[in-house]
């Protein structure tokens, strides 16, 4: 029997309907892409070309003094830290801003073969996660930006152009508006039971079970409720915070190793499924807010949103979370 | 320059990044779809048997008694007539309610080749919005539905696993969060400015011309100011009214007409792409509401969103609006 459910957070609408898993385009995709014969993110390849001039952090460098990992530039910037911050009005009808931001990418190894945090040591995803640490502190001190994105796309249909390790920073002078829906909805949450929302989640979660997929001392994730993709998945800190900033290097290594675990558990199930992973946190101007709660989001691009959830932002999703997630814990 | 615009209706960021034009994974696809063996929608193929049962103009027939244009029931259907409308809250965290609603598909010609609007016969395609109309009326009876999202998918990557020329019509139980927001908007613009946000709109761009991509009499389609996707099209009436339902035999000549001719252009520029193409009309029970105007979106699918769009909601777009409807003007 299909339903219709509303995620929490982002209040989106989602129409579970497993019938739908029948039909003849959702199986699974078979990996078949073909090797890369010139990855320019490997070690040595522009190696200190394009380093960003204006970053802290620019780089980690072992104790030989090559780079462990180090942040670009993006060729193909959606964004510039030139620009000057302006807006503009038509006649109530348009509004524009200035393109001022950023857009960096974090090269996460030299090794190509570390493309999944599943594979990779443990010592350099703590370093991955200690770079995010770092840009999230130098982008809080421009004032004109509003919120730093970080996310991983792996995967070509998940938007991944390359397959070397990597993770991707956009600074908005805009705080993004999924991150403004859960602002607002954790806000409510705290005023109507005067608990904050993940940490409710988290509780109720853990006491129903059935959206469970893994759990450690400091870290959940579960089936997201309301799932826009099939196996879309939340990790949630256990300890109530705002920001992976201010995260301490024995969570960092808690969630090294819990991440570590969860993407080999997809990998298995899904045969190196086509992702995105997104870190949510609160907006860097607003460092401290006591009601928000951070977390990472993944969602796995199996299934192609089409006409319906474009035009109505409503989705279809063909997999329950129960089923997802008990499948994830089999794994 | 980048710049960072908001779409007048559904509030929705969108960066315009020109420069990432030049990446390698935007180039244009080429068409490869290899024809299809079977097709369940051609004529004779089943055609009586799923003609849904509950459904007012079901069908409609020629001189011969062969049929024009019928409706089925998805196979697969994402909601249910038979469901009762029922409505659940698990500690002011989750709310689900019932799959109450309808999935149905219209075929829109016997003939396979018709698969697009451009080569589709004028009187053929009058046929299928009419089919619309009827639609509407029926599920408007039906007091638990709230909104019937009318749309179509061409193209593999846009959803469409048969290419035979068909549409889908999907009746909720809620007014979907993108036609809501839109309400927010025009009811907004409507009370600080006593104009119609789209009519008000309509003007600008005639004013303006650089998104103008061709008009008529009765429609004008322009290249949105803030479009999440390339070439992304607001095809809006002049004439202010609410939804679709309402229409004239002579505008819906117009439309046919107009349709054609935009529809043979992107055909042209973009080489058969993939799309999804929208009606967004006033929810059902609230036809005659006085700020909302109906129109319809078409966004092609010629790139993918990845960890930003999904994790932000503000879209990356490398071509802007400007040049898209300059390209399409020339064709």
């Amino acid at each position: 029997m299909p339903d219709i459910r509303k995620d929490a957070l982002s209040n989106t609408w989602v129409i579970i309907a497993p019938e739908r898993a029948a039909r003849p385009q959702t199986k699974k995709k078979k990996k078949a892409e073909p090797p890369m014969p010139h990855c320019p993110f490997c070690e040595g390849e522009d190696a200190k070309s394009d380093i960003v001039p204006y970053a802290t952090c620019a780089a980690t460098f072992d104790e030989h003094g090559n780079w462990i990992t180090r942040i670009l530039t993006n060729k193909f910037p959606a964004l510039k830290p030139s620009e000057q911050y302006k807006e503009q009005d038509f006649e109530h009808i348009y509004h524009q801003m200035a393109g001022v931001g950023g857009h960096e990418i974090l090269i996460e190894s030299p090794k190509h073969k570390h493309f999944e945090w599943a594979t990779m040591p443990k010592k350099q995803l703590i370093t991955v996660f200690k770079n995010y640490q770092c840009r999230y502190t130098y982008w809080r001190k421009d004032s004109r930006i509003a919120y730093l994105s970080i996310f991983r796309n792996h995967g070509k249909v998940a938007g991944a152009s390359v397959k070397h390790p990597h993770s991707q920073m956009i600074a908005t002078p805009l705080v993004p508006p999924r991150v403004e829906a859960e602002m607002k909805e954790m806000k409510k949450h705290k005023q109507k039971t005067n608990k904050c929302l993940l940490c409710h989640m988290v509780k109720f979660e853990k006491k129903t079970k059935e959206r469970v997929i893994m759990e450690n001392d400091d870290f959940l994730a579960f089936s997201n409720f309301a799932p826009r993709f099939p196996y879309e998945t939340m990790v949630v800190p256990k300890k109530h915070r705002d920001t992976f900033e201010d995260i301490s290097e024995k969570e960092m290594a808690s969630l090294a190793e819990f991440m570590s675990t969860l993407m080999a558990k997809f990998d298995k199930l899904l045969d190196d499924p086509p992702f995105n992973l997104i870190f949510h946190v609160s907006p860097i101007q607003m460092r401290g807010i006591d009601y928000f709660h951070w977390h990472i989001e993944i969602i796995f691009r199996l299934s192609q949103p089409a006409g319906f959830e474009w035009g109505s932002g409503i989705y279809i999703n063909s997999v329950p979370p129960e089923k997802a997630a008990e499948e994830l814990r089999k794994v």
